[in-house]
C-alpha cells in the first residue's frame, strides 16, 4: 500500500505561518495555510500607513500571490473557532478541515489589560483597518481643528498621545510629529502647528525596553528633537474619548490616544483548553510541540519559551526562526529522523524615529543617527514581499524625504 | 471706503469645482471650497480600483495639496444641506458659510430609477468606497467558489453581470474578465475560468451611445474578444442578490451585479427649491447662472444645457469647462465685464475594453485597437494629479501588461 501525503495545516499567515509554509513547498507533504485575511501584512511598516506615508497594498500581499506556482499548496480564506485535537479536526467558519500535522501560528492582538475606557477609546495599531483608521482620525483632527474657535478644545483636538514606549510607539509617534510639522503644517496654515502636542507616555523608567542604556537615550533624545513630548513612568489609567487620566491623578485633554502599550496571544489560544501563561501564550518543548499533541506545533507570539531564563520577545525574527524550524522538524518526523531544538538566533534590534534618526544594536554594535536610519531602510525595504512593493515604497520613500510630502493624506471613512 | 473682497464658494471638488477653483487662485477673491470628502477624485480610472490594478490613493488627491501655495483659499471639509439665496448662505453639517458668488458643482449620483432591490443588492461605481467594495466583493467571490461543491452554486457565484453599456460599464466589464482570465487564473488553479461569466447587459440595441456605429461594432467584438458576453435590450426588472431578473421573465442566477446604468445629479439639488429637468438637473441660463440667482452658477452634472437641440452629457470635460467659464464669468461680474455664454467644445470620446483594445473619436476621426489604447493611457495618465501618482500608476501599468498582474488584490473589509 502506498503511504498517502501528509497533510500539514499552518494556522496563520504571518511572519511564522508565512516561513513554515515557504520551507514545505514542493516536500512531500500537502500544505493548507488558514488564515482570516487574504493577504501576509508587513507589521513592521504598519505605522507609515497610520501617518500616511504609504498605501496598506504596498505592505500588504495576497497569500495565494506568494505561493501561486506550488502544486502542494492550498489556502482557506475564513476564521478558525477551535481545534479538536483528539480527532485532528480543525473547526473554522467556513467547515472542518484534518490535519495530520498542525502548525499554530495565530499570532497576537493589542491588549488592552482589561480597561474597558482603553478598548472603547484608544486606537489600536495592529491590522490594516486600524492604521487606516489612525489615519483618517489624525487627519480629520485637523479638519476639525481648522473650524475650531474654542481655544480649549482647539488644544485638546490637537494633542495627540502615544502610549507605549517600545518600537511601534517611538515609530509612531516620530512618524506623526513628522507628518504634522513637516507636511500638515503646508496644508493646514491657519493652524499653527507649534502649537500641537505629541506625547509617548511609558509605565517604566526607559523607552525601547531591551535596548542599551546608551541607545535608549539618543531615541529619547532624537524625539525631542521631533518636538515629541517623552514622559517616562506615566501610567494610564483610563480614556474617555476627550480625556485621558493617569494614574497619579493627571489629565491630559486629548481626542487622540494611540495605544501601543502591550500584545496578548491571538484569542483562539484560549480556546483550546491548553494552559496558557504570560500574555496567554501556550508552552511548548525545544522543539516548538505540544507537551501532549507531538504533531501539534505552536509558534511565534502565541507559543512561549524561555531561553536564558527569559521570555523569547514577541517579534518578527522569532516567529520566523521558529516556523523554519517546526517546518523542519515535521518533515523530519515524516522521514522519521530526529527533531531538532530551537535556538533563538538573536540577529539585534532596531527603531527608527524619524529622517535620518534611528537606534539599531546587533551583535554588540550600536548605531544610531543617519547611518542607523540607513540600515533601517534597507533591512525593512528588503523585508517587503514583490519587486513592485520595494521599488513604489521606495520612490514614496524618497519623495517623502525631499520633498516634506506624505502621499495618502486621505479621509476614506465615513 | 475700501471695497472688500468678494467671497466665491465652490460647492464640489470634482472636475467643475477643481477647475473653477484653479481659475480664481491668487485673483482679487476669497474663495471657499467645500466637499464632503478631503480628496478630488479622478473617476475615470475608479473601475481600475475596483478590479485590483491601483490603489485608491493614486487617483484621489487630497484638496488641500493641490491649493496648498495659495492664499486666497480655504477648504471646508462638510457636506452641504442647503443654500438660503436669500441670505447668501450655504447651510453645511459644520456650520454657515456666507457667500457673494456660488458655485454649485455638487455632480452626480447613482440612479437605480427608484428599484429598491436593485439600490439594496447591486453594486454601484461612484465613489472610491463604491470601488473598494466592488474589488473585495470579487475577490470574495472567488474564495467562496474555491469551498464550495454545490456546481449550480459555484456557477452562479462565478457569475458577474455588468449593468449599462456607457463607457464605464464597458471598461468595467472588460477588466473584470481580463482580471479573472489573466491573473486570478494563477491564484485559484482549482477554479476554471472557462466556468466564469461575465455579462454586459444593455438595455438600448447599442453599446457605447453617442460613439460612430463602427466603433459601437467595434467594441462590441472586442468585449468578445475578452470573453464578455454581451446582451443588448436587456432590461433589468429586479435583483435579490442571488437572482437577477429580466424584464422579459429571464433569470440570471448571480451572486455579483454590477450597476453602471444610470446617474443623476447629486441630492442636494433637490433641495435648493430650484426646478428641476431631466436626472434632477438644474436648468441655467447660457452663462451658466441661476435665471433668478444671478450669482449664483450651477455647472456640471448638476447642471441642465443643451447644444444644437441635445442636452449636454454628464462627463468630465462638460464640466471642466463649465468650472472654468463659471470662475471667468465671476471674475469678469468683479471687474463690470461682459459676461460669456458656454460652448462645448468636444474633443471626443473614448473608451477601453482591456489590454490592446480600446475606441476612440475625435474631430471626425475614428481609432480603435492597440493606437486607441495608447491614446487612451496617455489621456488617463496626464489627467492624474501629481507627478508621484502618474509614475506609480504608470509602472503598476507597465508591471501588470508585462506580468498579467495586478497589485491590489486585498480583501480589506469585512
Amino acid at each position: 500500500m502506498m503511504p498517502t501525503t501528509p497533510h500539514v495545516v499552518i494556522i496563520g499567515a504571518g511572519f511564522g505561518g508565512l516561513h513554515a509554509a515557504q520551507q514545505l513547498m514542493d516536500k512531500a507533504v500537502k500544505v493548507t495555510l488558514i488564515d482570516k485575511r487574504n493577504y501576509h501584512l508587513f507589521q513592521p511598516l504598519l505605522y507609515q500607513v497610520a501617518t500616511a506615508g504609504i498605501s496598506p497594498h504596498e505592505i500588504a500581499y495576497p497569500v495565494r500571490a506568494i505561493f501561486q506556482k506550488y502544486r502542494n499548496f492550498s489556502f482557506l480564506m475564513s476564521r478558525v473557532t477551535s481545534v479538536d485535537f483528539k480527532r485532528k479536526t480543525i473547526l473554522t467558519e467556513q467547515g472542518e478541515v484534518t490535519y495530520d500535522y498542525l502548525i499554530i501560528a495565530a499570532g497576537a492582538s493589542v491588549n488592552f489589560f482589561g480597561n474597558a475606557s482603553l478598548e472603547q477609546n484608544a486606537l489600536p495599531l495592529k491590522d490594516v483597518s486600524d492604521a487606516v483608521q489612525v489615519r483618517n482620525h489624525v487627519l480629520r483632527m485637523f479638519e476639525l481643528a481648522a473650524q475650531e474657535r474654542d481655544a480649549n478644545q482647539r488644544q485638546s483636538i490637537l494633542t495627540f498621545v502615544a502610549v507605549g514606549g517600545g518600537p511601534t510607539g517611538v515609530e509612531t509617534a516620530g512618524a506623526l510629529s513628522e507628518l504634522i510639522r513637516l507636511v500638515l503644517k503646508k496644508d493646514y496654515r491657519q493652524i499653527n502647528v507649534d502649537s500641537v502636542r505629541v506625547i509617548l507616555l511609558e509605565a517604566a523608567p526607559k523607552i525601547l525596553a531591551g535596548f542599551p542604556e546608551s541607545l535608549q537615550d539618543a531615541a529619547r533624545k532624537s524625539l525631542g528633537n521631533k518636538k515629541v513630548e517623552v514622559r517616562l513612568e506615566a501610567k494610564v489609567a483610563g480614556y474617555d474619548g476627550e480625556k485621558l487620566r493617569l494614574d497619579n491623578g493627571e489629565i491630559i485633554p486629548s481626542r487622540t490616544v494611540l495605544w501601543s502599550a502591550g500584545v496578548q496571544a491571538a484569542s483562539l489560544m484560549g480556546k483550546l483548553g491548553l494552559e496558557q501563561v504570560h500574555s496567554g501564550r501556550v508552552k511548548v518543548l525545544p522543539t516548538l510541540q505540544l507537551p501532549e499533541q507531538p504533531n501539534v506545533y505552536v509558534i511565534g507570539d502565541a507559543a512561549y519559551r524561555e531561553e536564558n531564563g527569559k521570555a523569547l520577545p514577541m517579534v518578527a525574527p522569532v516567529a520566523t526562526q521558529q516556523g523554519k524550524l517546526a517546518a523542519q522538524n515535521i518533515l523530519a518526523e515524516t522521514q522519521k529522523k530526529p527533531l531538532k531544538p530551537f535556538k533563538y538566533k538573536n540577529l539585534g534590534m532596531m527603531s527608527t524615529i524619524g529622517r535620518n534618526a534611528a537606534v539599531a544594536y546587533s551583535f554588540g554594535m550600536q548605531f544610531r543617527g543617519f547611518p542607523a536610519w540607513v540600515v533601517w531602510l534597507i533591512v525593512h525595504l528588503i523585508g517587503l514581499i514583490g519587486f513592485r512593493n520595494r521599488l513604489i515604497v521606495l520612490i514614496n520613500w524618497t519623495w517623502d524625504y525631499f520633498f516634506y510630502d506624505r502621499a495618502v493624506r486621505l479621509i476614506t471613512r465615513e
